[in-house]
């Protein structure tokens, strides 16, 4: 199992599951987001606090694999690594996993890239928001 | 403005947005799946009608760019082109904009593959599923 | 059919539906909270507008009686009633029904009492507020 | 605290929230029903089994107060309790509450109504399908 700087344990809502019995594909993203969000708070940061001081943190580009789906029930953890690519912008690799048979078995492979903007959309001046990150 | 073969006009409900004020990056999703579903009904094909044929249509792998973020209220287009890149693999360029000062301004850009996989999620054997489409 | 104030004319989307093959209960919320909003814009008002001025619509109190459930590419119309109660609640009586035979047929029937806050979950000390709805 | 038949632990995610910065009022229903499916798992069953035999569990009725609203990283208990109101209706009470100070605060308190269809809408013959709960 690779190094992550961060994991968590979600379980599958049946609610998050559509008519094919799969969690649906956007259903992820929430996943992926919740875990993000998580991790800042391990970091002793909050999402809602810098949304409070007029910082959002905007998502700019994903890549998603979705190499098997989630069902009902189905409990995994979602792995996390960041790396700052440049002063305003953070690369997150977000592996969703299954252990089976005592070994992960990888559902779903991200890279999130996500920015920080003033609440007009304007990119921050200030380049030193993803510091503790 | 692009040549497609799909264009669904849509507009933001305050439900999706979240407590930035602005379109969660999972609900972008949920208005590509939908506009790829109406795209199948254009073609007289229909979504949980393959479902309830055991013909799942699964979301292997998406690209996002999000440019500019759709807000409360917001009408969009999601212009849609699709290809087929293997008997059991559709590419979606889906693209989502809005219509400002009489041009079209584009907020996100997007590329998904769609497989077709049986109720057990296995790749289909019979592979004219999407000559359709 | 009854005499509505407003009525909102929807489809349901496949992402809405769960693994039954039906609209999830807590979609019809959403339904319901769209066309509320749709129906304040019609008299010129609008909800993140309200939010922006520090002022919250919080939803106290709901019934709702699900009769026969929504499936995928349903068509239905919401329909709206509202009544001030007191100078800080409005009741908004909505159904949800599809056109059958040429006649309206009943699938969802909700009783929505909606208040005003500020931004800490007080309720508002000036109550002009309802006054236009 | 009450007496509950089962008591669940579940976080306030920060998709959940919407403009206002609370959770949507729609997304309690979420809650709802996830707590009433783990329930139902704590006896053994499980909602996805009953689909997959041609059994739907569907919500005929809701009843909501919502009290207080809760908001981003909220912790917070859904305490559930059930009775067989007639061989093929199930009401549920279930409470969602904060421990604050040592002491439950309720937020929102709910009545569901929960009966059985076969996957046509139709109410199912065997009457024994709650026998277990």
């Amino acid at each position: 199992m690779k190094n992550y700087k961060f994991l968590l344990e979600l379980e599958v809502r049946d609610y998050e599951c559509d008519i094919q019995g799969i969690v649906n594909n956007a259903v992820y993203l929430n996943y992926l987001e919740h875990s993000r969000h998580k991790f800042l708070n391990k970091l002793g940061l909050n999402f809602s606090s810098f949304v409070k001081n007029k910082i959002n943190f905007v998502v700019i580009k994903i890549e998603i694999d979705y190499k098997f789906p989630l069902k009902s029930g189905d409990k995994f953890f979602v792995g996390l690594s960041c790396e700052k690519i440049s002063p305003l912008r953070l690369k997150f690799l977000q592996d969703i996993f299954c252990i089976q048979n005592a070994k992960p078995k990888m559902f779903v492979n991200a890279k999130i890239i996500v920015t920080a903007m003033d609440e007009n959309g304007k990119l921050l001046k200030k380049n030193n928001i993803f510091d503790e990150i």
